[in-house]
């Protein structure tokens, strides 16, 4: 089995909501949008596209919706992953027969003391077993609050259907311990933007941040850049797009981020219940940080 | 509306599995043996009950044959807490319907940065106000790494149909704001064993306890000699199980609750993968502190 | 060597500054008044004493200040607690000359990571091995981020020297663990009097609590009820301390205790800096605090 | 005033001990050969210096050792930070007098809850006014448990004689955040060799890392590669020594360091009590760490 190669940009997509119920349109025409920007391609129902306020049905028409509106050399990453593996790998089949490349697969977390290397492994084991598409591991501890380990991951990677981790922890000395512990080939991706110049510095193939869903040029410049060697430039641009970055995603969060969208000409809308929309106060702050960083006029 | 009476223990029951599928029979027979152990009623669908491995159309079945095999006095609450408020208002009308007599609601957790008071505040109140039945918070942070503070509880405790609280963070400091902060009938509930006495000698009406699932007797015993003023005896016991508590909850996690249930003639079986079972090296610790506590022979 | 009897309750008593001075009279003043209250002793350079910020010099004559004030039934437990095994054995024999008559030693917590069990055995147990006074172990995660373990206190009360601990986590369940695991006649104390009642009620001897320098009256009054068997008065009057007891602890620190101090008759004064006096407005909320408490006219 | 000139990599040294007492003799071997190495010069009495296990007395004499062993280009940072703000300032000016350059200032931490920002910018404030030297800021989450906000160090920049900061945080957007805010000749170190990499190449001026004490010349090529625009040869050394500070660092702490020491023909020798050295299997594990990134034969 040939590892798939991500080498570029993704950003986790937010999911559009009207009333609160998928505005499968919407998707459509932001995926249209953010196809002429240089991105590699999608992560779909990940923490960014609320999927734990999905139900099965919508998850499975939200990834058939993605597929259809995506261009064919876009690479399409379904978030599969459930609290039970039984779950997990029922919707892995059926992400898989809609049309994705590959399954992004977080932590079970809920027993988050008990989810110990022995029930992890078991758990990414028969799911990379069972699995159609290559499995990409979701390091996430902002949300699960488990951290997978270097060489936990590494052992993990020795399996041929495990191709590659998203690591959104931040931390660019575990980014290291990875890269050191896996094979060349499997894919090592930097999971936030506020380090996606030093993940890839460091060694990593790509990046999926949320950041890509409202400055995706941007993003893929500093790939861009750093694959030309032009460091100077790639910093620069790294360092003005930090704020941004925090803003969508620790200080303003999911509804922060659909509202940034709004400004930059996607559509965001609302979140789902419980998550709360963007205060007044929020979006002229949010605002003021997109103009500071020329995002907006 | 008359505000519902909880004065006595509950145990958050587990949900028996045989091959990965719930053994519904199995469910029903331990609730008759439970039955008989002078336990108020059962907590359905809890942390301890795998809720997160059930579907919808399991919860729902598993809800119904608890209200089938329970004698009529036992009060029924069903854990109804959902991610999403709309999955939640559904599946606690579900509950209703099906004859649970209180709904137990955890915090939504996911985006637990984002779930700032406004939001929790707008999350609670709107449920229950549509609950046909009434609503008890659930506030355990060791898995939804949320705490609610005793003012915010306060806050929540004016609306009508929001009736108690089962607090699972063992700080008894915490116990005491909350008894400080809220009307005379509002339910507060200890939920944790290893400060039942604790709990219920600073002002608790009565105990949700995963102990009680093992140690229903003892667990009654507690209550009943705090209620009759013999605190001597009433610590002595609750000494005696502190240990076992710790082993079913910290140390072993619902697998070890559910070895305990098996070596104290009630059906525990196997937790749902990723969960593993005990070990057997666990087991056999587990059995002497069971031992050593007179749990068993 | 008897073990002493530690029954009652102590206050960690604060060191009085004025203009960064200690201010040797008002401390002498204030052993003198709190001597008439019914307190079993006190507890010298504690964290509410500011400890750190003390020369060994000062230390010294903070201890021997309270030692010549102090009436003669009154027991003297010194906080001599360094980071180095040397210093604190040697502030230790320096305290014991100077006629205290126990010591409280906190866990050594700069290098809290490598402060594991052989580290920390070895300190206590040298400790004890030279001093020629009890030591009393020191629990206090939220000032030391290190936690002492039941089975490792159980461990290291069967040095005949160690003849009990404070603990400050305000864990419940801990204190029965604890209690659980080591001698009869090992002294518990509990140490924070958000849970004087709970603590007293699962078998602990006494209280050291900085409320006892603000109400010394009423956490003797706790541990008298408690003791009479009054558990109902006792309870209420638990409730109603516990807003003071968080003010002057969790809320305002040791500033708002020494203000506090200042509304109740004895002399607080300003901490030392870095430690910046309470505010008008920090003020104002803690003398509100006080009068619902009945501490105030 | 010119602000200081801190290019370079820069070790917290050790403090060599012999039964206990402050081996100055090694001190200054030492001291002469990373004067070898192409260090740009010492920092005195930080954490891997066991300052806090240090007399005031003890202190000052190794400042002095340091200084007159060093050769005169190298420049002296001492670690001045004491947990109240008067002896803090004491002790900088007898660095000062002593011939340090420079005052590495931790954060006063033991009542951490208190050290909002008012506190620390009076701290800092205060101490800058009267330091004859230049104040460097010591931003060290991991001992102290606060951190330094990246917009706080922003508004502590500001002073005149507040030239630096050391951020030991690990975390590379913080490091990013802070030169976002700071002044272009405001000199930022990072603080921790798993990231000096990555600190240098998103815009800091140098490093102040453990592992520098043990593979000075490693940590000088790293920085070296990174001025020459090498990356990847700067890339791949870095991976290289991230499990040798791992080592060196979190995994087996400063006994770990002075082991490392010790087999790479410096004295590193026991740490103070209540650190206890690393055991025999520690060593042979860190020998193997050593040997292979190519330290040892």
């Amino acid at each position: 089995m040939a590892k798939i190669d991500l080498h570029g940009v993704f950003p986790p997509i937010t999911t559009p909501f009207i009333d609160g119920k998928v505005a499968y349109d919407k998707l459509a025409s932001n995926i249209e949008k953010w196809s002429r920007t240089g991105l590699k391609g999608f992560v779909v129902l990940g923490s960014n596209g609320e999927y734990v306020y999905l139900s099965e049905e919508e998850k499975r028409t939200v990834v058939d919706t993605v597929v259809q509106s995506a261009t064919e050399e876009m690479l399409i990453i379904a978030g599969t992953g459930c609290e039970s593996t039984a779950e997990t790998i029922r919707l892995t089949e059926d992400c898989a027969r809609l049309g994705a490349h590959a399954a992004l697969v977080v932590t079970p977390h809920y027993y988050a003391g008990r989810m110990r290397e022995a029930a992890l492994m078991k758990y990414f084991s028969e799911l990379a077993d069972y699995s159609p598409i290559p499995i990409l591991l979701y390091n996430v501890p902002k949300f699960t609050h488990i951290n997978m380990a270097a060489d936990f991951v590494a052992r993990l990677s020795e399996h041929p259907n495990i191709v590659g981790l998203k690591d959104s922890s931040g931390n660019v000395i575990q980014l290291g311990e990875i890269l050191n512990g896996v094979a060349k080939d499997f894919n090592v991706l930097v999971g936030t933007a506020g380090v996606l110049f030093s993940g890839l510095t460091i060694g990593c193939v790509g990046g999926i941040s949320a950041l890509a869903n409202v400055a995706p040029e941007e993003c893929v410049k500093i790939f861009d850049l750093v694959k030309a060697g032009d460091l100077d430039a790639a910093r620069e641009l790294q360092l003005k797009m930090i704020p941004v970055n925090q803003a969508v995603t620790a200080v303003y969060g999911v509804p922060g981020l659909k509202a940034a969208m709004d400004m930059r000409g996607y559509f965001g809308g609302d979140p789902r219940l419980p998550l709360l929309p963007s205060s007044e106060q929020e979006r002229s702050e949010i605002k003021a940080i997109l103009k500071k960083a020329d995002l907006l006029n």
